[in-house]
């Protein structure tokens, strides 16, 4: 079997880290035997936009649609494109475009990381996130100008959208903890997150063997930081899907690690496999970037494409890596990024 | 000079730590000799829900409105009461109707509090969270039925609203560390918070001698938990802070003694002092309550009827408490509302 996947790097250190994690990919697909990758480059993002003044081709997302996955770099040069420019014509397009409903972003304390936290306690948590709509839908406005000026923004929950996430969370505590939190804010944003707490409520009569918890945003987040160990997966909007997995990543010693997968649950479109952290063109082109974000990435996509215990190899060569303290300068060593994955690939063996 | 403060201690533990903290004003009064505070209690809060059918009588606002300041301890008892009862009928509506439009919240390292960050390097900062309108605003609606359900809320950002939380933001940092960091998260949210930067940027250039930064939500968060040293001020709206605020007292090392002020800075309307902690329905009564978070709630009153000096005393001898090692069981320790109290006003002599 073959997969067909599209390869975006990017910018920055995109262009460095996808590389690396593509020969982890192939190799593991080498190991396995069964299937192999296709990997198709496309150069799209800001120095694109330079260029040609737009992220990508006008038929980008016609030509991705031809593919089974994306791999994603990272996106933005906020010094030479304005970054509502390089998100919304890339990245959110993308998202949007593609029915991406739904952000799943693991928090896992690996061995070998530093966890600015006294007592992370081996927290293993993930955040479910609606991708699609709420905080994040492009609808509002502004009236009249100077002193008077009003400026709205919609957030607009379907039952749809809503549901989709929900389910979606409670089917993976399945294959984990049995454990479900809900972020909320009904005792302050008082239409949209009663109507999420009544959606979570009624999907999770149908989870009745699946612990049920609901907690407000304030303190959930408080929470990550006192005992994260409390946590299975959090089901969350858009925007608290946000905070939450960027507190993930800060609590599990670096950003720069942290992985993402957007996922067309339904698999009719192709889903877009991208980690947390940025561009960071300050460190770009030096070979001393952290490809472990990007390779835990394609740990995401080979447990989408249903090869968990291969995914489950990916991981345990991260960690068996950071554990030998092979680790670039973000995570406080001294390895380059050749160093990192040549680790990781001979942990594969 | 005497001030008349209006005093609802509200449910639980509010009832415990309330007169503590008013024993703790007296005394200071009482060094300082050029004032004194004449207190005026009411019973509201969920008892009087129970025995009413109302958070408070229906003259409670203009009964409060003959009063300079409040003082509050904690309301709220979800299993009688449903929050949104126990808040949207007295807490947030004395901050609405009052117009206490910013909500100041300071997080410190104090000596002898255990913060879960392993390297907390002192930080000190505080956040101004506009606290009239934005996330919160009471608008939206649903439209259609089950499986076609959809939630709209409106979040309303005026520019009045908005600029005076910033001016308030400002002028604090000229007191301070000179440094603003505004809350905004432009790149995913795309109307409000646009518009967000845009006074920010405005208001800005009257404060040229300030350094001001914007961080999206999402880092921000990560950063209060990689370097809270690196914030002064932090200005955000009334989802962002709330977020914000929560996790400062998450990283003190205890929500039990982080305070808040709910300000009507043009004075038209008594302000109102209250904690952030709940009223912990499951110890209270008992005695052993940590009366600190209300003590430097105290703190915020004199601070804000001028007497900063006085202000620092008090949190001084907060800090001094700590550091013997007199503590309630949230802190880790074995010390009573009593014990802490007395210490607390040992120190301050
Ligand atoms: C209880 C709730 C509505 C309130 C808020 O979000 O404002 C609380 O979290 C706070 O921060 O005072
Ligand atoms: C860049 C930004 C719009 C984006 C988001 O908020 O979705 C990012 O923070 C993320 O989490 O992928």
């Amino acid at each position: 079997k073959t997969y067909r996947i599209a390869v975006i790097p990017g910018d920055g250190i995109g262009k460095e880290v996808v590389p690396a994690a593509i020969e982890v990919l192939n190799k593991v697909a080498q190991l396995d035997g069964s299937f192999e990758f296709e990997w198709t480059e496309f150069p799209w993002g800001c120095d694109y936009y330079l260029e040609t003044g737009k992220m990508m081709p006008d038929n980008g997302i016609g030509i991705l649609k031809g593919y089974d996955q994306i791999f994603l770099g990272a996106v933005g040069m906020p010094d030479l494109v304005p970054d509502h420019i390089s998100l919304w014509g890339l990245l959110i397009k993308i998202r949007r475009e593609m029915k991406q409903s739904i952000n799943v972003r693991p928090a896992k304390l690996l061995q070998g990381l530093h966890s600015p936290l006294r007592n992370p306690n081996g927290f293993d948590f993930v955040v479910v996130r609606e991708n699609s709509e709420g905080e994040y839908a492009e609808s509002g406005g502004r009236i009249h100008s100077g002193q008077d000026e009003v400026a709205i923004q919609n957030a607009i929950f379907t039952r749809k959208g809503t549901e989709r996430a929900m389910r979606y969370a409670f089917e993976m505590a399945k294959t984990r903890r049995r454990h479900v939190t809900s972020a909320t804010k009904s005792n302050g944003i008082t239409y949209s997150m009663p109507f999420w707490d009544e959606v979570f409520a009624q999907i999770g009569k149908d989870y009745e063997d699946i612990e049920q918890v609901s907690n407000h945003i304030d303190a959930l987040a408080a929470f990550l930081v006192m005992k994260p160990e409390n946590f299975d997966v959090i089901v969350a909007s858009n925007l608290f899907g946000d905070i939450l997995t960027d507190l993930g990543g800060a609590i599990m010693g670096s950003i720069g690690i942290a992985p993402a997968a957007n996922l067309n649950i339904e698999r009719q479109y192709p889903s877009m496999f991208e980690p947390v952290h940025g561009s960071a063109p300050d460190i770009a082109g030096q070979g001393i970037a952290n490809p472990l974000g990007q390779i835990w990435t394609g740990k995401m996509m080979l447990d989408f494409l249903g090869y968990h215990e291969l995914g489950t190899k990916v991981l345990n060569a991260i960690e068996a890596t950071l554990a030998e303290g092979i680790k670039t300068g973000d995570l406080g060593g001294k390895a380059t990024l050749r160093d990192v994955t040549d680790a990781v690939l001979r942990h594969l063996q």
